[in-house]
């Protein structure tokens, strides 16, 4: 399957097929210097098996975990490819999560003022989400994504066989993007999600994800308007993930975070039921004055106002404008 | 003056005007919290002048001098942001040079994927260049501008007033862009460097070098052909600036790299009797080894050929392939 995203002369497409990773040379240039990114919690016969496809890769494999997203490491790659003698000509490849992808693009778009990039999402996070959009990132401290930018990949290529690596835990947690997509736009892949076999539906489910995300991403690449219903959940979520010093998976925090902010009660109990399903943790003990305000230093905030999604039926979306004050107590 | 650079949604305004610096605030929204950034080589009356007409603003004064284009600088003004609870919707300004401007427009594309930013040259040099055209960048080691962003500025404000602070030794480096502006481009601009006093002249010539880097980025925004002829004498000059500690402004060191780029006899004498005028230095020891190493870090090299500029006659400027080995004998 394949999904052409469409934003004019930064339009690239994304490819879903089961074992497309050992032919990624047959849809792109790999007769040129080739900087692989991955991370220690991806196996590394992904990695390797791209590296064979070029002609110069050299595999460069960082820590997993959110605290890679940092300067230092951004540093150390560019330094690298300034050792390598990388020109503009050349690319960066991301064979991993939303960690390395994060890492990878930024340091793609900011090379020489921008090389080449290509995505392979490992995880269902990844693949399902943060591999489209275009949006990279590192972090400051404990601010998460504050230095970033929005730049586009040449090409994705997603393989489903890659997710049979996962634990179950990071399978489902990185699903939860899926629903919220399903909850937000899609009431029709909420329902899969509620119904199927995800192992066997998989295809299906990533392919009706990344449509929303297209769709969403198409209208508003910079996220100056609709392209904040992405961001359901994630306003509390992203405070709780940090205040959580990581402990918790984005999907999971996601999660807590959708069901504290939604006001139907008939949606939060669709929302619950799926997630009980997929063993997502419904009750966590973090601190709640800290994750407030590690979310006050997140980008949604304006003035004394935060823009935050609701939902009020599965499939549509709404943004609304909260104090400070209304969002504290949703905690 | 104005002049519009039409580049469809990232389009913005030039304002060229003698006293424009204490009238920002009739253009653009200063009403949002602002961070002014300025150097120590700048008069604090300039940076001073335009917070007064901010609601809340702070102003962040580097060194001097090429070597602050650093990471560390960059991490620092990110960090500062964050401390002053900056959003996406706030504005950054640079009021200064090119180090200035290309240290913060880096900042401002990068800070939560991308704040305004307004660029107020003070300086001949990023008058008639640097401040126009949307590169920004820092370095890293001795690699000039390995980092950096396409971003284009909200708008830039040029007010030939702040030049009479300026010592000759930097007036005129300043101006040697505008004559590669005129050889490249505008054979009435070279004329017009030929024969006028230049300080009486100034208007016209910052807004016949504007119109020639207009046209040239409307075509050509992101350097992928055409824009490359605005390097002239720039291949060299990189490595010579680069090889000489930056004892050398980037203005003695472009005309430096002119001068050796031009195998026309006549195009040459006619560059020279101008640079001799300004006072350029059209002799300086520096070592070739060096300097030819770090054009060689330059992003313009692709494979073993190089793309240079040259000049065959005033007004018109051609790219060619250079073999490495070519362009060593000319340093």
């Amino acid at each position: 399957m394949k999904i052409v995203v469409d934003l004019q002369e930064r339009s690239y497409p994304i490819y879903i097929e089961k074992g497309i990773l050992t032919n990624v040379n047959q849809y792109i240039d790999l007769q040129r210097k080739v900087l692989i990114v991955t991370d220690t919690g991806v196996p590394s016969k992904y990695s390797e098996c791209v590296q064979k496809q070029c002609k110069e890769a050299t595999i460069v494999c960082i820590e997993q975990g959110e605290s890679s997203k940092n300067i230092e490491n951004y540093q150390a790659l560019i330094q690298k490819m300034l050792e390598l003698g990388f020109s503009r000509k050349d690319l960066m490849i991301a064979v991993g999560g939303g960690v390395v992808g994060d890492l990878c693009g930024f340091v793609a778009s900011t090379y020489m003022r921008g090389i080449d990039f290509i995505n392979i999402p490992t995880t269902t996070l990844a693949q399902v989400d943060s591999s489209i959009g275009g949006k990279t990132a590192i972090d400051l401290g404990n601010v998460k994504n504050c230095i970033g930018s929005f730049y586009q990949p040449k090409a994705v290529f997603i393989d489903p066989n890659t997710l049979d690596t996962l634990s179950n835990r990071h399978f489902y947690s990185g699903l939860v993007e899926a629903l919220k997509s399903g909850a937000i736009y899609d009431q029709e892949l909420f329902e899969l999600l509620e119904d199927c076999d995800v192992k066997e539906q998989i295809e299906e489910i990533l392919y009706r994800s990344l449509m929303v995300k297209k769709a969403v991403v198409e209208i508003d690449e910079k996220e100056l308007g609709l392209r904040k219903i992405l961001n359901f959940g994630h306003t509390l979520g992203h405070g709780i993930e940090s205040a959580s010093n990581y402990e918790l998976l984005h999907g999971e925090a996601v999660a807590l975070g959708m069901v504290k902010m939604v006001e139907d009660e008939s949606v939060r109990k669709r929302l619950v039921r799926v997630l009980e399903k997929w063993n997502m943790p419904l009750e966590y003990e973090y601190d709640k004055q800290k994750s407030f305000e590690y979310m006050l230093h997140d980008k949604k905030k304006v003035a004394n106002m935060v823009s935050v999604v609701q939902v009020k039926e599965i499939g549509q979306a709404c943004i609304i404008d909260m104090t400070q004050e209304e969002l504290k107590v949703k905690f």
